[in-house]
């Protein structure tokens, strides 16, 4: 379904989804008669993209500090500079081409144009929000993407390195996969693939980069020994961890209730009211059932696998927020925990280094909320959503391995040996996280 | 009075309110024909709920923070699992039973129905806002007063119980006794106990369930010595408490200002706003309270008492944040300061080991809270008011002592010894949260 | 501009605003049978003030979490306690004094009353608001500026020294200086001075009053040594540093966003909106500047000066940041981040000791925002701009020298070497901020 275009059709959409959805009564609205005039509806909507916008701005934040938390402490100023730049990085890329890849494409095509955004209100009550607050709302998410990235390559990967891929995945390579669904390309116009608020088009995307990233770079050193050995390096801070994945929840409601795209009709209020609850089951379900699983399976609970899983369950629902009834919610969280649970260690008897665990929850279930839409919404088919998964997949995988084994051979993509074991933040920051408080973690490598 | 039910006319009682208030002047609106027409009004409404849901929820990101930061570093990833996964508790049970035990109670009656909640919006324009945005706004109050019990009872308490409890406090305990008076149970139908956001029904409850269970638990090893000797048990993180607090600020003007229940009027939008001057004032001067007694009184100023004013002041208000002038505001938060000054030591004295301080926040100062209404409101009697603070207080205290015995006997709910020396982080979670700091404070025992 | 008082026209400014901006077209709106009645705009509008306020304020943990990362462990609880206390003490004094020193002002007058402020809406559609949120929204920007003073004279200054003065700036020496602007005093009434959202009202004031307050003080024992040697004073975190930085940065979509003052029309939707994206795009500017400049001309990327980048690119287009192109907003936020880059070592050359960096990007950062308006926004002048920053730089900088002086002679502002040695959070709060944890960095005295 087209993200943007259609939003002043939303309302309508959502009344008939919602007659189809629960007690099959008569549609709850749509007396058109009692409907918020145009321009009241237009402020509705567009301050709805706002506040959404904001807090989905502020799981920038969330990312940075959930990253910071799971890395070294001699890595985590490393990371924090990551995450602040990204976001930077993705504003401006953004603006200057990714826009108008993602929403200058024609009907079934496949990339929009290369020009720069600018505002454009000359029909706005036609369109129903302001031009401004929709680059707003559709640049954090291309930030959030950026986000997934950063986590997975953290502890090895230079500072410049990261940035030029940051740059080339916020203003390309999301942007041209996302033309195809929500600019209305392809696999909108063919395969009516169906991702509501990006479980393959956001998560996956930053998923598939972030693995394609960690194969071209390899393991940090010291986490795989050998003969098949797996080294635990701890986290620096679990508190900040945890604070990072509360807002992270803060955001997804901003995330997935803002892809409703509009407010101002009684419909989308409750629709962006469903989808509010939905999301929240989902990840609550993500937690309870690592946290369950881990103490029948693991004897201890393990508190950074189970904030993956409510991230899992965030991602699993944002596929489809709103058509679910609740207990679906739950099964689909439910199910992103028990994804969780089972990928983390096999990523890492593949020897696989994934410093934040953002594969399980981005990439694996990403694919999982995107495959089960249909359980829920009968627009989508599985034959439609598997093929906008491998369409995905394959065009995010190899560009971005390409991209980085590139850079690999031209500019060098890995810290050295000795200021890995030092920390980035030597190397790249010149300046220690945490310099009051000494380092002495045996199991970090030359400290 | 119902919190839930009369929302559509809450418009109306505002204005009558507002106009005994302030100005002996013709109340400023209510000439209905400009009202917003109900489908705005029900926009506006919903999206209150939502906006001021989502900062409530963040709440639970607040406490975390704060109880991290109160408690030994030994015992920091214990907490936030805790805290994330009570959270995740309290989404289920209220969808599983909560919701139902408070809303379908009969007037007048004493608990409500057993009953699933679903959303229903079959008449949505006559309730005036959609069902999904109330349930997410209500849920996320359970879930404060899940939160004020884990930080009495950290450092000591075993994952499973407190889950257990949880379980049932948002489950059973909290819903129940919220049944009387927002759902239109006997105390609101036969006293006109009144309770805004929740003063008593959810911070005394929070605070009642937390001093049974610290009785059962017993203070931490090391806190009280031989002789009447208190020892100080310092707080990992001061800066995260104070992250914390902040946040729960930000949070409580959700809290207090959702509770208008509506926006969608001239009145309502009035109303939310002066609620928000009076609970931002409470909270300063429950701050400033703190800080000039502790200068007079105590020559250094205590930064972990400072933050407790500003949430004394917080509870203090929000039995009733409408109705106060200014002034009133200032007097009632200053006086929430003077209780988290004076109760501190005195539960100390009585060898009750509140980690983190909650019992004197949440539960006295929601007890003065409650009883002060009637400086303000009117329609409130202290008759009204102590039978309310008695019958919440009665209620949830002996039967929180009942299930936290029962579960002492049958499950056990303390760490050993030697678990609790070196720190739950350990025995619970396998994993410490500061891993490459260490530790060498003298004031911890067995490190 | 008068900040407050035209809001209910500030619809149609826009409207010929933007007809001036962008696309040679017909403006995109102003059919005024369709605008929002009466009573929805009013809803809107205060709403606005509402959730912008609400993020405003969260600044406060913003200010509170960049400076507890860039002091040294020793004085983090310190200055967590002023910055929460500084918020309590803005918000009494603003209704002490504040608000009615800035609104109560003649037009083109130089002062307004010392009167208690109290809500009147007994106006109140003509208003446009309630009056309740215009205070609330008021009195966290001069929270603002009293949080922005905390951060360059920490490690050094005694507490209620610190106190006393916060009380006098957002009682007195920030109501005076907005009121001839904001007020509608003799600069806004004479010289068409235009500040939108305070680059010179609210953060060059913040910035000269630190200024002034950190030559009262001195430099930190330690900071310069004999011979024109600096040394670097780490902060105890660069992670609470940079959680610090997101927060600030979503606290400023509030803190620009907010000061359109009305949101119940689609002119001022649409505003609203274009000042997102150009508050967004100068910060993104400024960190990616501060990023580019070091890696040429000093190697290693310094995380703090990044921060500050985004800080500084705040401030810039905080003067002007609805009338901008976004180019412009991007070349406005670039300068300011060059400014960040600049200034930070020369004030250090002039042994001004600024622990956070607050100077350059609040003040000078301010000023730079504040003489720039013209190029977008052809009511102002730089004559008119000019004076507006003379007039506040003499008037605040003296003053508040005058203040710390006489402080200094009469009580004392600063702690003794040997407190300051130990850390102001044994002497001020009694409590070290991270206990668990040995301080043993080198470049700390005494430890």
């Amino acid at each position: 379904m087209s993200k943007i275009k259609p939003a002043i059709s939303a309302g309508v959409t959502a009344a008939v989804m919602l007659a189809g959805v629960a007690f099959a009564q008569e549609p709850a609205a749509a007396e058109a008669s009692t409907a918020p005039a145009p321009d009241t509806a237009f402020v509705f909507n567009t301050f709805l993209f706002l506040m959404m916008g904001m807090v989905v701005m502020f799981m920038a934040a969330g990312f940075c500090m959930l990253e910071a938390g799971l890395v070294r402490s001699k890595n985590a100023a490393t990371i924090c500079l990551k995450n602040i730049t990204l976001y930077a990085i993705a504003t401006v890329m953004v603006w200057l081409v990714g826009y108008n890849v993602i929403y200058g494409v024609e009907t079934g095509g496949y990339i929009g144009t290369l020009a720069l955004w600018s505002a454009d209100d000359s029909a706005a009550l036609e369109t129903g929000y302001s031009a401004s607050s929709d680059w707003f709302f559709q640049m954090v998410f291309v930030a959030t993407a950026a986000s997934i990235v950063s986590g997975t390559i953290a502890e090895r990967v230079r500072l410049w390195p990261f940035f030029i891929f940051t740059a080339i995945l916020t203003g390309l390579i999301y942007p041209i996969q996302a033309s195809w669904e929500w600019g209305g390309g392809w696999l909108d116009a063919r395969y009516g693939f169906s991702d509501f608020a990006g479980s393959t088009l956001v998560h996956a995307t930053g998923g598939w980069a972030a693995l394609a990233a960690a194969i071209a770079l390899g393991p940090r050193r010291g986490k795989y020994g050998p003969g098949g050995q797996i080294n635990v390096l701890r986290g620096s801070s679990l508190p900040l961890a945890t604070l990072g994945t509360f807002i992270l929840w803060l955001g997804w409601f901003g995330f997935n209730g803002g892809s409703q795209l509009a407010l101002g009709s009684l419909d989308d209020s409750i629709a962006v009211s469903n989808i509010f609850v939905n999301t929240n089951m989902a990840a609550a379900c993500g937690v309870i059932t690592v946290v369950v699983l881990c103490t029948f399976l693991k004897k201890k609970i393990d508190l950074s696998m189970a904030l993956n899983g409510a991230i899992g369950g965030l991602v699993s629902i944002t596929a489809e927020p709103l058509m679910p009834a609740v207990w679906q919610a739950a099964l689909i969280g439910s199910v992103g925990g028990v994804i969780i649970f089972i990928t983390t260690p096999i990523l890492e008897y593949a020897r696989i280094d994934d410093v934040v665990g953002a594969i399980p929850a981005h990439l694996f279930c990403g694919m999982w909320g995107t495959i089960i839409v249909p359980l829920s919404n009968s627009d989508a088919t599985i034959v439609g959503q598997g093929v906008g998964i491998l369409a995905n997949g394959v065009f995010v995988f190899f560009v971005s391995l390409v991209i980085w084994f590139l850079m690999k051979i031209i500019i060098g993509i890995r810290a050295s040996a000795e200021e890995e074991d030092k920390g980035l933040d030597d190397s790249e920051v010149g300046a220690p996280a945490w310099p009051d408080f000494s380092s002495q973690n045996p199991l970090h490598p030359a400290e």
